[in-house]
């Protein structure tokens, strides 16, 4: 293939993977391959050239969604306040859920499953909020008897929660909490 | 009908009630109306007699769960340690939570909704947690600065939780810990 026509599917490959983030996760397994063609400006048949199948489409999707996560987490590693930089990266993650979780069930409806790349990609993102709180934990901002299990699983509670913003701002403020180095007395041990 | 019809009609009735608890409870969608009769000792007829859908005896399943579940927040209304009153039935909420998400998706998937009888009886326990979590925090337990909705959506996030126990128990302590009144300074404010 000359180099223009490889650029020029570089770039449809891309576009289109935009198109199809946006539609599926705003409209999960009700979205059609059809209407990612049409929004992204090219043919159903460039589409499938790129992905063979929808369940290929949502896996990229997936993959790149994570990937792009990941490397914000990775970017907070320098940031100057640890500990807010792993508030901001939690509510980030909360806020972003919604449409996540759209084009999670968009894929198993399309029977592609979450293992493999996916599941890769997604363990990627897991260890790059694992770096996040160690370094919270080592600046004092974040209790350090507890760990990333408890933690993600705190983040994963979070993001599921269809509730109004400013309720989930809330409970996020009482999770921060709970996750705080605290200098006073009565707190609790989660792992003696 | 005479006395002792109308008696065994009663406990038939609760006993349908009983197995459809445990065998939806455990299978969700995947269980048969069928299976309940069976196993209730009583023929597919009864049960239709006194349910005359699918959707019907799930919707009566959830309202009595529902309706035990605020008696049971309500006794402990009267508890020593309001603190630990609060804590004990948020815990047995979130252990309870995946055998009522089981029966409520089976409630959707017999073409039932989940409004109307069920919606109040889901109110009135919410109506006793809300208790419970006053009383916590007039005996100084609980944080006054939060208030129900922000801790009824962490307990809907901490029951939809599909994680080991250990793990689920972690991320409750700092919940709780979050939730907690504490002398130290460094508190955020969730309701300034």
């Amino acid at each position: 293939m000359p180099r223009t026509q490889r650029v020029d599917a570089q770039a449809n490959r891309g576009r289109i993977l935009d198109v199809a983030e946006e539609v599926f996760g705003a409209s999960g397994a009700a979205a059609s391959t059809e209407e990612v063609a049409r929004r992204a400006g090219v043919g159903i048949a460039t589409v499938f050239r790129h992905f063979p199948t929808k369940a290929a489409l949502l896996q990229a999707v997936l993959v790149r969604r994570y990937d792009r996560l990941r490397e914000q987490a990775e970017a907070l590693l320098g940031a100057e306040d640890p500990g807010s930089a792993f508030r901001d990266f939690f509510r980030h993650l909360v806020a972003d859920a919604a449409t996540k979780i759209a084009i999670g069930e968009a894929l198993l409806h399309a029977g592609g499953d979450s293992d493999g790349e996916a599941a890769q990609a997604s363990n990627g993102l897991r260890r790059a909020v694992g770096a996040l709180l160690q370094r919270a934990q080592r600046a004092g901002a974040v209790r350090d008897d507890v760990e990333l299990p408890e933690v993600y699983a705190l983040l994963v509670a979070m993001s599921r929660l269809a509730t109004d913003a400013e309720v989930t701002a809330r409970a996020l403020e009482i999770v921060f909490d709970g996750l705080a180095e605290v200098t006073g007395g009565g707190r609790r041990t989660v792992r003696p």
